[in-house]
C-alpha cells in the first residue's frame, strides 16, 4: 500500500484523485487545495485541507498545481525529507525543495476536468534522484495502470516539447480545417474520421512511412493551386512551411 | 442492384473493389487497369481487363486513377452518354468527357493498400450534374455504409485542401514530434498515446475549446525556453508560427 497526498484541485490533480481514491494498493491521505470550495465536494471520499500546516504523513506528495506556483508551494512544505514529486514536464526537478527526496511524476497525456480519463493511456514519465524513489513512483504508476517509463530531464523537455508539436499544434491545423471548411460552407464534421484515421496510422507505422500528399508528391500544380485558393495570409504562411517541411523530410523525387 | 466497372488499381481502386465486391447489392461487372498484372491477382473474382475497347456495360463507370491521367482516360472510352465519376478531391468535374454523364465520388479518407479499411469511417462527397445521378451514387455509397454528403465543386476544393492540413501537415507535426524526441533518446511511442487522445478530443468538441498550452495562454517564458532549445531552424519557423496563428485564434489574454 502506497500513501499519498494530493496539493493542487486542477485538471491533473482532479484526474489523479479519481484514479488513485478506486486503485487497489494506494490510499489518498489527504487533498490540499489552497481553496478549499474546489474540493469540497469530494469531503466525504477524502480528508480535505487549505491548511499546509495540517499536512498528514504519506508516503509521497504530489504537487499538481500551475507550473508557476511549484517551487514556492513546495518551499512551504513544514516537514522533510519526504518524496515529494510535481506533475510538469517542463519544470526542473531541482525546482522542488532541497530540504524534500525530489521527483517527478509526469502525465504525457492532455487533461480536461470534464473528460473522462483512463490510465492506461497516460504513460507516466517517472524522474528521480534517488533510485528507490523510482520504485515507489512506479508502482504508483502501475496502480492505477499506467505504463511508466523512466526519463531524464532533458528527455522529458524534449517529450514535453514534442507534446507541444502533436497536441497543440495538431489541434490549431484542426482549427485551421475548420476555417477552411466553412468559409465554403462545408461540414468540417466529414473531416473527424480522416483526423482519427490520421492518429490512428502512426500507432504502426512511422510518420515518416505515413507521410502522402501533394507536398510529398512534389506536386507543384496542386501546391500552387492550393495556395492561390487560401485567402487567409496565416494559413498561406502555415501551407508553404509545412509543405518546405514535408519536402525536406523526403527530399524530392528522382526524375 | 447498381452494376459498376471500376478502373485504376491504386489504393482507392483496390479499396473500393473489395468493398462493392462484398456488398450485396454491387455488382462488379469489370475491373480495368492498364497494367493487367495488378489486379491479375482478382481474376476469379472478378472480370478483368487491360483493354478499354472491351468494357461492359454498367450503370457507373468509376475512375480512380491518378489526378493527372483522368481526363484523357475518361476521353478514350468508347461509349457515351454513360455515368461515369471520379474520385478525386481536387480535379473538376467537368474534366471528365462532356460525351458522359459526369459526376465524383470523392472519398474523404488516406487509404494504403494493406491498411484495412472500414467504409462506414469513409465519407463519400457526391457531386453529379444531374440529379437523377447524385441518387445513384449516393445508393452506392450507402450500398458499402458509407456516410455521404452532396457537395458543390468549391466545397469539394476546400475539403480536399483541408484535408491536406489535418492529414499531411498533421502527420508532418508528427514527424516532427519523432525527430525530436528521438535526438534526444527519448521514446516517440511515449507520443501515441497524446497523439490519439488529440484527434479523439475534437469528435466531440470544437477544435477551438479543445486547443490548451503554453501558446494559448501566451506563456512567454515557456514559450522562449521552447524556442531556444528547439535547434533546427525549420522546427523554429514552424513553432513560432504555429504559436502565432494560435495567439490569433485565441486572442490575447485581458490582464
Ligand atoms: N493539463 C494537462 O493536460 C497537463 C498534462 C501534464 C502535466 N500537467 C502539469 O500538471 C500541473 C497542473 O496542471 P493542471 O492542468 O492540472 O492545472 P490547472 O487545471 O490550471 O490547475 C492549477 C491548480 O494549481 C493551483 N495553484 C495555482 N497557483 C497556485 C499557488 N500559487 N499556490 C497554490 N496552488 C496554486 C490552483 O489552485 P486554485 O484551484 O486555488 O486556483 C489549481 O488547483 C502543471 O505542472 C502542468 O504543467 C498538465
Ligand atoms: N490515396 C488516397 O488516400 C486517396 C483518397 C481520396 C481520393 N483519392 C483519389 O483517387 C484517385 C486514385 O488515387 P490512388 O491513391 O488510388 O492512386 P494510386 O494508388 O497512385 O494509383 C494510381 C492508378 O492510376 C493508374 N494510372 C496512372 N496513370 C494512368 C494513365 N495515364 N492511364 C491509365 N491509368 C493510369 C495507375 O495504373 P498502373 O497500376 O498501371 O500504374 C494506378 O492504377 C486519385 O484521383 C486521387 O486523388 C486518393
Amino acid at each position: 500500500m502506497i500513501s499519498v497526498v494530493i496539493l493542487g484541485a486542477g485538471n491533473v490533480a482532479t484526474h489523479l484523485f479519481k484514479a488513485f481514491n478506486t486503485a487497489n494498493n494506494v490510499s489518498v491521505n489527504q487533498w490540499f487545495n489552497r481553496n478549499i470550495s474546489s474540493i469540497f465536494q469530494y469531503k466525504n471520499e477524502v480528508d480535505i485541507t487549505d491548511d499546509l500546516s495540517l499536512l498528514k504523513d504519506a508516503d509521497v506528495y504530489i504537487i499538481a498545481v500551475s507550473d508557476d506556483a511549484i517551487a514556492e508551494l513546495s518551499k512551504q512544505l513544514t516537514f522533510k525529507n519526504k518524496l515529494v514529486v510535481h506533475t510538469s514536464g517542463s519544470v526542473g526537478i531541482y525546482d522542488i525543495d532541497k530540504k524534500q527526496k525530489r521527483g517527478v511524476f509526469y502525465p504525457l497525456q492532455t487533461f480536461s476536468k470534464d473528460a473522462e480519463m483512463d490510465f492506461k493511456n497516460v504513460p507516466i514519465c517517472i524522474e528521480t534522484i534517488d533510485k528507490k524513489d523510482y520504485h515507489i513512483l512506479k508502482e504508483l504508476a502501475i496502480s492505477i495502470g499506467s505504463p511508466t517509463k523512466k526519463v531524464n530531464s532533458d528527455q522529458r523537455r524534449v517529450l514535453h516539447l514534442a507534446a507541444v508539436f502533436v497536441n497543440n499544434f495538431t489541434n490549431q491545423l484542426y482549427r485551421i480545417g475548420h476555417e477552411i471548411t466553412e468559409s465554403e460552407g462545408a461540414e468540417f464534421d466529414l473531416l473527424k474520421p480522416l483526423i482519427l484515421e490520421t492518429a490512428n496510422k502512426i500507432q504502426e507505422l512511422s510518420p515518416y512511412m505515413a507521410q502522402t500528399g501533394p507536398a510529398k508528391r512534389h506536386d507543384k500544380k496542386t501546391i500552387k493551386k492550393h495556395l492561390k485558393s487560401l485567402e487567409n495570409d496565416h494559413h498561406r504562411a502555415i501551407y508553404e512551411l509545412l509543405t518546405l517541411s514535408i519536402q525536406q523530410t523526403h527530399g524530392r523525387k528522382k526524375l
